[in-house]
């Protein structure tokens, strides 16, 4: 059992610092932990306070009868130091200290003095200056950020505070499930090393996304970035990857963001994939936590009813090291049968914009049961002829006749209002779907990277 | 008065191939234009009705009692030199060929016949292969596309038809507003270089956009560009900007989308803005078609909620080459009597996660009023703290308060449902905002390239 355990599944909760009044952090992490409906047990600690929220309440961690897993603590930062001592006595084994005010306000004195105690007891500390941490296999929700986090295949580690409690809503608006969010600010103690070793085998896992803007140890990093890469893609979003992005960077975090040839170089390395921006990051982190990976390296069949969004697919593809082989002859025959006369089968397979909802989804059925194609990209542009919400029904109802997906398919719906209900629809049903031509086909580019860096590696370390 | 002032500004349209039957283009289309409120004279021409939509319907062109400005074609290819002839003869000045199966799918012969046609009668054409054209400040929606586009800054060049009626219907999803939409298809007669040039001086459109796969005339293209460059941004989407994505586009159009490198070398030269995909390219013209722009060539001032969101602005616009100046010193100061103390206060401006929906305002309205800020970014995180809707109604209020936007601002709402509203709120208030800090920076950046590029074609044309 790893050392992490506890931490991601705690019999018990502590929240130092837990308070009776609406709108301050004591009072929503222990009102998210409660509705978001973690079993284990609750403690809130106030000295002050009988009960909170119906729970029992104490006046420090030591008094609780129980052994406590973790501890949040959200008490001022000049208290913190003696309530890790106290938690300490007790045998609490992770401190996440949501309370900020310490290195990145120029405390580093404080900051050391709250680890050289941690360290003393043994008790692991996330944070500090963090907003807390999610769990969904457990229903663990101990932020202060929006409740109601989907459970799903994303690993979020995210080292800003207020891009991250953003992005965590982001998650809910645009339904994408998370197995844990790690909130872990000042790496004053866990960082990122040790989080996506233990992540590598947590079963709920499917691809970790790390907002990075330094990382504590680069070079244990990249080692354990390797190891992890061999089961689970990395996406990272690197905050500093222009000279004036790294100082503003070490501003903002008082984490020095390094130098910016060297984080690439070292990122590269580790075989992680890097994002060039938020809103690419967590599209393919969509698609890997959805879809299954592709067999081989590069058979992907592009089907689309509009030229022009196959030509800037097979562009965003190529500069992602896709490149659209022929169609497969047998393929082209069939799909020769559905189509109108001038469809130009070649990869991209060009239905024409006459093609209607059941030709689209028999060719796109076509594709996703010939065994010479690895993965498709499905583009679709409303035009007149066709009713979107009708068209993702229909390819809804295709992939489960077909017995679900056993090779990666991502989707573009491009359009408007009813495309955008398309989308919904087709996203709840667990496919990934994107407004653009260039979106969908970067998110499934993604997933052949990830397919190649894994051999690199594998080759680099000597693995077969 | 420009030579193409009837097809934008006509006192009659006939449609030929005008149908009684709802879901056919040459239905669609005369609705479109009922419907959407263009009030100069429309005439059906079918020589089997009498009457469509209300409207009386004639057996041909020749046969209307009136002067026709423009004739819109959908009847079948074999037919159309036909119509051209009899348009012809009837004195018309634009055929508008919706038609398809002319070069697109080898009929080449037939398409230089109709050209033929239409240069012995004056005629200049749009298309043949399209989906028609809107001109808002007339009210004219000749599409088959959706109806109700919303009027507005943007001119929408497109080559390709399902891909550009999708986008039309996205512009309405998107609240872009549109002075027109050109599908230009295969272009056999009127091609970029002139519609552009007459843009150039049309005073509802504010900013060019132009989805392209490949020039008819390069040379011709560039130098017109450079002259309306002058005037009002262009931005392009080039397709086929790899060499297998232009092998797709000419086996799409038939046209050669040429040699890559050219194509870009020429664009570059031209002074073009070139968008890496679509939602940028949108995301730039939104922001073109609603903002002033800046007066001096980088004094961008980021304001933040959230350290991490500045820090990924950062690093975008210094990608687009807009290096952050320090704050300035007065600003400064001012700021400081609103932040909390530990707010970062140089360039980005992290106002920190603590600030209220006041405080941000006030913030920005100081930043938006300075003298030494020429553009402001404008980013924030949806925290606990705070109201995402309360937040940009107040900012509404504030730039009304100052007067209207006298310099560029672009803003990011980052996080969830709520967050989702008060983007629609800021878009109807035509703030350009939108959900990422990279795509806020961008657009913003878009803006400062464009004052760059007309200084440089300036230089290189020897204008002061």
């Amino acid at each position: 059992m790893s050392y992490l355990e506890p931490l991601f599944k705690p019999k018990s909760i502590a929240i130092v610092g837990a308070s009776r009044t609406p709108g301050k952090i004591g009072y929503e992490i222990l009102k998210n932990l409660i509705e978001y409906g973690y079993s284990g047990k609750l403690y809130p600690v106030n000295p002050k306070a009988k009960e909170i929220l119906g729970l029992k309440c104490y006046p420090k961690v030591s008094a609780i009868p129980d052994k406590v897993d973790v501890v949040i603590v959200v008490v001022p930062a000049k208290i913190v130091p003696e309530v890790l001592e106290d938690s300490g006595k007790a045998g609490a084994k992770f401190a996440v200290i949501i309370t900020a005010g310490f290195k990145e306000v120029g405390n580093v004195e404080l900051e050391n003095r709250v680890v050289k105690i941690a360290r003393k007891y043994g008790i692991r500390i996330l944070g500090p200056n963090i907003f807390g941490y999610v769990y969904t296999p457990l229903r663990i929700n101990a932020t202060f950020g929006p409740k109601d986090v989907i459970p799903g295949g994303v690993a979020f580690i995210t080292q800003s505070g207020a891009l991250g409690i953003a992005l965590m809503g982001m998650t809910i608006l645009e339904r994408i499930g998370v197995s844990t969010i790690l909130s872990v600010g000042n790496k004053a103690d866990l960082e990122d090393s040790e989080l996506i070793e233990y992540l590598a085998t947590d079963p709920s896992t499917k691809v970790i996304l790390i907002y990075l803007e330094a990382l504590v140890d680069g070079r244990r990093f990249v080692e354990m970035a390797q190891k992890v890469t061999l089961y689970k893609p990395i996406i990272v979003i690197k905050a500093g990857r222009t000279e004036v992005g790294a100082k503003a960077a070490s501003s903002h975090t008082g984490a020095l963001a390094g130098d910016v040839a060297l984080y690439k170089a070292a990122l590269t390395q580790a075989g992680v994939l890097i994002a060039s921006n938020v809103e690419e990051a967590f599209d393919w982190a969509r698609a890997f936590s959805l879809l299954p990976l592709p067999e081989d390296k590069g058979n992907v069949l592009l089907i689309t009813n509009g030229g022009g969004a196959g030509v800037l697919a097979t562009d965003t593809l190529a500069e992602y090291g896709v490149y659209l082989k022929p169609t497969p002859k047998d393929l082209v025959e069939e799909l020769r049968k559905i189509t109108p006369p001038f469809a130009a089968l070649g990869n991209p397979v060009d239905l024409s914009g006459q093609i209607d909802e059941v030709g689209y989804v028999e060719a796109l059925g076509k594709a996703l049961q010939h065994p010479e194609v690895s993965g498709v990209l499905a583009l679709y542009c409303h035009t007149g002829f066709t009713d979107p919400p009708y068209l993702a029904s229909l390819i809804i109802k295709k992939i489960k006749e077909i017995g679900g997906l056993k090779k990666p398919l991502t989707v573009a719906f491009i359009g408007g209002e009813e495309v955008s209900l398309a989308i919904r629809r087709l996203t709840l049903a667990g496919i990934p779907t994107y407004p653009t031509p260039e979106r969908a086909a970067s998110a499934l580019a993604a997933l052949y990277r990830y397919i190649r860096v894994k051999e690199e590696i594998k080759a680099k370390l000597g693995i077969k």
